[in-house]
């Protein structure tokens, strides 16, 4: 075969094997949201199957074989499509083909049990039962980067799984300026004697309006309902059935505006990245999602830094007052814009308000690079979290299931994962500050309920870019700066002056 | 390897096809009740994908091998699992060993063709649109029997494929015989000066107080919401995506109480046989609906025989009272009784009632085979089915649309799938005579709202068996008759007695 048949050949097989991914993540968005209960045996038996198809797939020697070839001819400076999608399957090859089966199959057996024993011991409110099951995963995980290899550090390999190309030296550093910056900010909230009345989110909020109300705002922020859906589940998500099929759903409290609605922004901010990567080249490295941190960043930045801003709310709060005339009638757009952003401490990560939030992610990585470089047993986890919480925000877990039970990702042996949670917030400030210069009254735009120029400068600075470039690529070439929590403290202050008058 | 070993691997291989066959009916299950519209084009990827994968199993050589070898040692008259497995699937094997590929991508692609001219010309309302594509069906379908050999009649060929082991002489005697009968009946019906007031079913029914009560009957006549789901469709349908994972949908008009009601407890009839079928031999004949006609014979059942009887509305009418109080609120039960079982020849056999419907599937089923034995030339067709329509209801299609193009299967190639409807109504009355003979009570049971019985007996003399048994031989060990059409005359006449005073 010549190069170019080789390549093509290489670049069907590879969307083959998508279109059995995208399968799968139809049976497993059925089985969150449509699948009646008994069904749950053989639906697992279809994924099974579907998942050993796609694995074998994967590790297909000749597969390997075509790429090292075809990686003879690329620079790894290249961005070309071609040479993009030939370097990033090479290197996911090459990390597969290092982990034993042996490995892979023991890591599969001990999340399962993790997974059970986690969700017993955080009903029971037992760390202890937890603990042994913990430790096997931190072991089998080590094995795995003792056999994939790292220069600096274990945890980097880990990283790398969500957030490619990053070293968790540099993250560490850009996290704890990012800490020493948010404490002392988040005292002065604390201190200062405006408080928003945040009652006005927790009174009664009609389900159906909040669904109505919610998806006229997802409509509107440019999420497509004909390549896409909004359903109900109890946790939130986003997946893609298709290059012209992304589903979220969102949870509905009828007293309590803040968790649908957000969370439908947050979904949809997921989705608009999905909605915004090349169709034709769906499942492909050049149409596929950069990072988890920079998936992390369109929802938050539209969460938080368009939904949550005082801009918005002057385009929504009217229609929210219209939808909701019992709970809003009567309320200021200053009082409800300070209660949608009210910040207090608190002990649940993804009930966090957006200046603690960060802090609730650095504290999970900082463990878990302890616990990777043999500083942190397992047994003593809970007690270096509580501290941990003590010390940050100034508060103590009353129980393990609010503390250290209270994630499901160690079960499921998602280590390197959180951080691209507060990386997501980083990036976020950093794309908002740029886009707000490119475009120059973003703000009255967003106060219109114009979003198109914004959604458009994210669909050509980042979401067009697939993983054609590394999240710092995508950051530098989108906004000339390298990662910073400057950008992010800035935005944050500036809200926060505002509301508490520091 | 021994004739065990070989059984079980047949097994394991055919199981595991018919995992990958479920995944295709969540495919397809899903881009008609759920899928975004633009996600179209790559759901048919998905579905080529699956489709191909699923055909390479089913023809592999060494799977004929396997079978060949198992049937030396099997009798055709046992009714052992491992013998039925193998005498099925050789049978299936060997049909669609000798169908040429050449042929069945032609056939595919004129399905396709024809469907897409079929939309438009019942549209048009110009038969002439569709009679090219139709020809080339037929030519094709004719191809198909030569190819695939047959000693009567290349009709029987059609007809294995849906109601199998079933000659199309026999289901010829018994239809001139049900006909010769109806047509007498529905004259006198007709004639009677008794009519009741069908306007009854035609008022206001809220359609959340229709889900709620279509869903509460489909519960209570057995069918398992946990094993189930019912949906919204145009076109209702009955999907199983596992053992215990049967779909259904209705459609539901404001104004109009029968459609959504009615099609909930067909469809809910044709779900408790697939919930009924034997789970661990879920993806084999031992676990497989016996043919389409004992399918329709179960919806038909509960939609009609149960459903329609008065019986049954002892028990549910006070509750359809009081979940329609503005339609039903002061109507007698024998009016509304009346009203569900008005008959009225018309020219649509989806909309047709209980006496009616035979004869327009009679209709079609003799136009099938006169334009295979030759005797009828496709450009004849809409002439002839309107002489039929006058003869044998008395009624004369306003257009072709209205008539010889209402229906989508021919479109879709399906010859020979029409007259498992009528023989689903004889089935039908069968086994529910002799049900009746076996439980004794069953009226007064009905009238009660306990459908325990009844299910049981249909679980064990019917739905257990899967295709152990042909159609004919399952009639036969469950009601110790062969195929009659007086069982269901007998109920109709009954039935119209009363409402009619014949």
């Amino acid at each position: 075969m010549t190069a170019k048949n080789t390549l093509q050949t290489l670049i069907d097989q590879t969307k083959e094997t998508a279109v059995l991914q995208s399968i799968e993540e139809l049976l497993n968005w059925d089985q969150r949201t449509q699948m009646p209960a008994k069904a749950a045996n053989y639906r697992a038996e279809q994924i099974t199957l579907l998942s050993g198809m796609i694995h074998q797939r994967t590790v297909d020697p000749r597969r390997g074989q075509y790429l090292t070839e075809l990686a003879e001819e690329v620079s790894s400076q290249s961005d070309h499509d071609g040479d993009v999608i030939v370097l990033r399957l090479l290197k996911q090859y090459e990390k597969e083909k290092k982990i034993p089966l042996r490995l892979v199959e023991e890591f599969s057996k001990a999340r399962v049990m993790a997974h059970q024993a986690w969700v017993d011991a955080r009903k029971a409110n037992r760390f202890s039962d937890f603990a042994p099951h913990l430790e096997t995963i931190v072991k089998l995980l080590r094995e795995k980067t003792d056999a994939i290899g790292f220069q600096e550090s274990a945890y980097d390999v880990l990283l790398d799984d969500y957030e490619p190309n990053t070293k968790s030296s540099d993250v560490a550093s850009v996290f704890s300026a990012l800490k020493a910056d948010l404490v002392p900010l988040i005292s002065e909230i604390g201190e200062s004697s405006c408080r928003p009345d945040s009652s006005i989110i927790r009174r009664p909020f009609p389900i159906a309006d909040q669904q109505t109300f919610g998806t006229s705002a997802a409509k509107a922020i440019g999420f497509d309902f004909e390549a896409g859906r909004l359903d109900i589940t109890h946790h939130p998500f986003c997946c893609t059935v298709g290059p012209k099929d992304c589903r979220i759903t969102t949870r509905y409290d009828k007293n309590y505006f803040n968790s649908a609605f957000f969370g439908i922004l947050h979904e949809a901010g997921h989705g608009l990245y999905e909605q915004g990567l090349r169709a034709d080249q769906f499942g492909l490295p050049t149409g596929e999602y950069c990072s988890l941190g920079i998936h992390e960043s369109q929802s938050r930045l539209w969460e938080n830094m368009v939904g949550r801003s005082k801009s918005f709310w002057k385009h929504f709060f009217p229609l929210a007052q219209n939808s909701f005339p019992q709970a809003l009638a009567n309320v200021p757009l200053d009082h409800f814009f300070g209660a949608v952003n009210d910040v207090k401490p608190s002990l649940i990560r993804v009930e966090a308000d957006e200046a603690t939030y960060s802090l609730h992610v650095i504290i999970r990585f900082e463990l878990e690079q302890a616990l990777f470089t043999g500083d942190l047993q397992v047994n003593d986890l809970p007690a270096a979290w509580n501290q941990k919480y003590q010390q940050a925000l100034g508060i103590h877990p009353d129980s393990d299931s609010n503390g250290v039970l209270q994630d499901v990702h160690w079960s499921e042996g998602l280590f390197g994962y959180f951080p691209t949670y507060a990386l997501g917030n980083l990036y976020a400030a950093q794309f908002f500050d740029s886009a707000a210069n490119a475009i120059g009254d973003l703000d009255l735009q967003i106060a219109k309920g114009e979003f198109v120029p914004l959604l458009n400068w994210l669909r050509s600075n980042v979401h067009q870019k697939g993983k054609s470039l590394s999240a710092s690529d995508i950051l530098q070439s989108a906004t000339g700066e390298s990662l910073s929590h400057q950008p992010m403290m800035t935005y944050l202050r500036e809200k926060y002056a505002e509301i508490y008058s520091l």
